[in-house]
């Protein structure tokens, strides 16, 4: 059989950590290397910063270039950043290195969307060096845009699209709290909205954009909400305690419009222990249409373990995939990889 | 913009009616032909024949080579049988004209599973024809198959995978609702099995190969179990009169096994007015992994509508597709086509 598909993974905070174990476990892989952006990482065993008893020989780089000359993976998976503004420095590296990129920044899921200038520069750089490029995750790139499109694929016409994602921000550390007001009294949270510490969800205007383009709707505008989801009681997570009027998570919904009526409408309130309140977790779909499509799940797809698991899962498909950019929406979709990967990889595959 | 996309239509029946309604609705899609096996269709105005007020001027054909000469169509959809048997004499003709073919024969949406050698010599005659071949449909080919893959991407684990199919027959006419042994007796449905005139559902293997070939897991064997579903009360359609005690429909139930344990487990029970009895009717798929995934619709994605979407929905898939014999795992998910369909078309698009 072929030689395994040698994959190095850009970041070992959570989600980097998350997939280099599932990199470490799965028949057909070989983890040859990790780079960290976070002073510090480098040179550390990688084994170490995954949490790991043991060592695994292999030591986080702090320098990409050189992890590509000596590790020559087959896959980059980039686990660093949200941004596309900070993913396409590291991007640009991995592809002209011809190396296949999986990218969980949020905004790579539709580069287009907010930066179609590099959307097309990296598109023909790819196709230059005859790699390929795909951004996914849980949300943008699957619950909120990806399943809503497969499931549209069963409908003759459509009227309008709503879709929820309702989450519990409890396991989250720091940071992602922060980035929802989480702790915060309501008049710091509009402060924190002016001031953009507050951020709420990132990726709504990717999904609107992945789905309007699959389904041919030219959208005129999107309109963005963020209101902070007030506690009526105390919640508390390892990070942070939540008094009741103070704010326990972000709801943010965003509205597209097509021909002046609202033709897209996602929402994903995200707060620390929603079931403290009776709120139900999960995730929903419904589609207005010929015929309306309805579907629903309790509770939520977790986000981590997901994400993690998506990005994985796209090994075989990225390297099936053509030279050039691409998003979840153009590629065939990911399946759980439980069999060797290498045998689905597409034997005519060039350049692996 | 370019020309618009010739489609031609096999089958006159209910879901051929339906597909050429739809071809005709969509922009940038041209209906060109139709054929029809059926003795006394050929020469009948297609308008006619799919219950429109006027004619269309197209009428229908007996000789599915002449209909290709004449029409040349980009793209056929077949619709006039369920069994590979049955479908691969027109598939055939088709492939050799260098025609993109989209079937709805149940054993087409996984040709390997029921007759490799037809799905062998079909792919490497659609590879020489530069053309290329996909099966689809509700179910097989999204409800119990397609959306499991596409939910298994978020799993970096799977013990075992469960989906539930319940829907009710009332729309259907004479062939589905005899197949499903409605109206019998129980002594009737037991000899209808063993004669073959009751089948249930057609398309178990097909789904179960496609998911297992989707995640990597060997299965063993697939048991497969018909029960009837025994009226309790009086249920009557424009066809079918079934009294108590009668049989209202058939519990097709199939499961996977590999290394001895049941991995999928697929039942759809199917009959006529299960609201009556309080049967609420739905899709349902649970996947007990890492993470465990639950997604459920009522009422059930409606079969007819559904397939008719899905068939023309495939359209840009199939153009877009590298030579060859596809399932829907294969090829990017479809979507609604509620814009132009010529702009979903690659514009490296060889033979069109």
């Amino acid at each position: 059989m072929r030689e395994a598909i040698r994959v190095a993974v850009l970041g070992t905070g959570q989600m980097g950590s998350g997939i280099i174990r599932l990199v470490l476990e799965k028949k057909g892989l070989e983890f040859v290397g990790a780079y960290a952006r976070r002073a510090g990482r480098g040179g550390l065993d990688v084994g170490r910063v995954i949490g790991s008893d043991t060592d695994l020989g292999i030591h986080v780089s702090a320098d990409l270039a050189r992890l590509i000359e000596q590790a020559q993976p087959h896959v980059a998976i980039q686990a660093t950043c949200s941004g596309i503004d900070d993913a396409m420095g590291e991007i640009a590296i991995l592809v002209r290195h011809g190396i296949r990129v999986i990218s969980i920044a949020e905004q790579m899921v539709c580069p287009a969307c907010s930066s179609p200038a590099f959307a097309e520069e990296i598109h023909w750089l790819a196709v230059s060096r005859g790699t390929a490029v795909v951004g996914t995750g849980i949300n943008p790139g699957f619950v909120l845009d990806l399943l809503i499109i497969t499931l549209s694929g069963v409908c003759a016409d459509i009227r309008s699209i709503t879709a929820e994602r309702v989450n519990d921000l409890s396991p989250y550390g720091p940071t992602v709290l922060e980035s929802q007001g989480v702790g915060l009294s309501p008049a710091a949270f509009t402060e924190g909205l002016e001031a953009g510490t507050v951020v709420g969800h990132i990726g709504f205007s990717e999904s609107i954009h992945l789905i309007a383009r699959a389904v041919g709707w030219d959208i005129e505008r999107i309109e963005e909400k963020r209101e902070p989801i007030i506690a009526g009681i105390a919640r508390e997570t390892p990070f942070v305690s939540v008094q009741p009027g103070q704010v326990a998570g972000c709801l943010h919904t965003a509205v597209a419009y097509r021909r002046g009526e609202p033709v897209i409408t996602l929402r994903h309130p995200q707060q620390v222990h929603p079931s403290l309140e009776g709120v139900e977790t999960g995730d929903k779909i419904e589609i207005m249409g010929t015929p309306d499509v309805r579907l629903a799940g309790h509770p939520e797809i977790p986000g981590g373990q997901a994400t993690c698991a998506l990005a994985v899962n796209m090994i075989p498909r990225i390297l099936n995939a053509a030279p050039g950019l691409h998003t979840m929406a153009d590629l065939p979709v990911p399946a759980a990889m439980l069999g060797d990967a290498r045998k689905l990889v597409r034997e005519a595959e060039q350049g692996y």
